[in-house]
């Protein structure tokens, strides 16, 4: 275990750290003091980086926001060929899959009451995520990207596979038989598209 | 204030006292001592009706599903001679509304990782809730209660309205300009219906 760190690699050792605890446990099971332990330095050391646990969740759900951008991009590349109604189901689905693979960071990126909205790079990113469904929703309307019904078809695509999304993390889907279950691609369809 | 309750008298009121603090705060500030002291019992009193500060959310959490179903059976009442897809529209709105009036109350009812699940009489209210939008899809359809269509059409629609309740909750469309913003009647009219 290293105990000593370029400023940059302690930065990103703690937010590893961090990230890892996330994914099998609660956010109220992080403390700073246990992430600098964990990582080797004094917790004076990690307030170089963050000032509080709060100031170090902000920054990862910040970062989750562009890792979701990221996903739903990917997923939209690698299927080149797709029409505009296909490239929203993508997204859509590439949404669900996100939040299946990382639950924690998924619960914290969205947690309650604007918690994180005052955080100018936080406002940034997840408007960005929210960015790639309106800009597909524009593609599919031939509108631009702020015309209000390009944003209200996005919002409405957000709140379908997003309200789906929190249905699979909190288990609502588990006690259903296989067959009654929606799945994501079916989900997706159900956008009413123009 | 009353120093003495006949027994369901004092469930009564310390679930009413109990939802009153959760319509301004959140269920941490919640504690059975300090509800037991609201309502002039001493805290041995109030454990006679809930074993903890669980026992009673759970019971808050059911009741909560019991008037969502009633809420939204209210709204088709009121509006006789709609047809089915308005009917499936009207629920839906019924939901959202819901959410907006008791903010405190519905994310308890949508508390994480099945927390309450383990509960009969929360699983049986949640499910009666469930099943208005399952009657309504399958009216729809015009399907049986327990065909997957009908199943999972409700899953649609529940997902939709869930998400977007969500985000009104959470403040993310109070940013948005009034124009942009996608009112509840639009939300539902979203939804690809047969």
């Amino acid at each position: 275990m290293p105990t000593s760190y370029h400023h940059g690699n302690l930065r990103a050792a703690l937010l590893a750290a961090a990230r890892e605890r996330l994914a099998t446990a609660d956010e109220t099971a992080l403390s700073l003091r246990e992430l600098a332990q964990h990582v080797g330095v004094s917790v004076n050391a990690s307030y170089r980086h963050f000032a509080n646990k709060e100031a170090l969740l902000t920054q990862i759900a910040a970062d989750g926001f562009g890792e979701l951008r990221q996903h739903m991009l990917a997923r939209l590349q690698s299927q080149p060929r797709a029409d505009a109604t296909q490239r929203l189901h993508l997204a859509g689905e590439a949404y669900i899959a996100f939040a299946q693979r990382a639950p924690g960071l998924f619960r914290l990126m969205f947690s309650q009451k604007g918690r994180f909205e005052s955080d100018e790079a936080f406002r940034a990113a997840s408007g960005a995520a929210f960015g790639v469904l309106v800009e597909l929703a524009a593609e599919l309307r031939g509108e631009p990207l702020d015309a209000p019904g390009a944003m209200k078809l996005a919002m409405g695509a957000w709140s379908l596979v997003h309200g789906y999304a929190t249905f699979v993390l909190e288990g609502y889907l588990a006690a259903l038989p296989e067959a009654m279950r929606l799945d994501p691609a079916e989900l997706v369809q159900m956008l009413r598209l123009p």
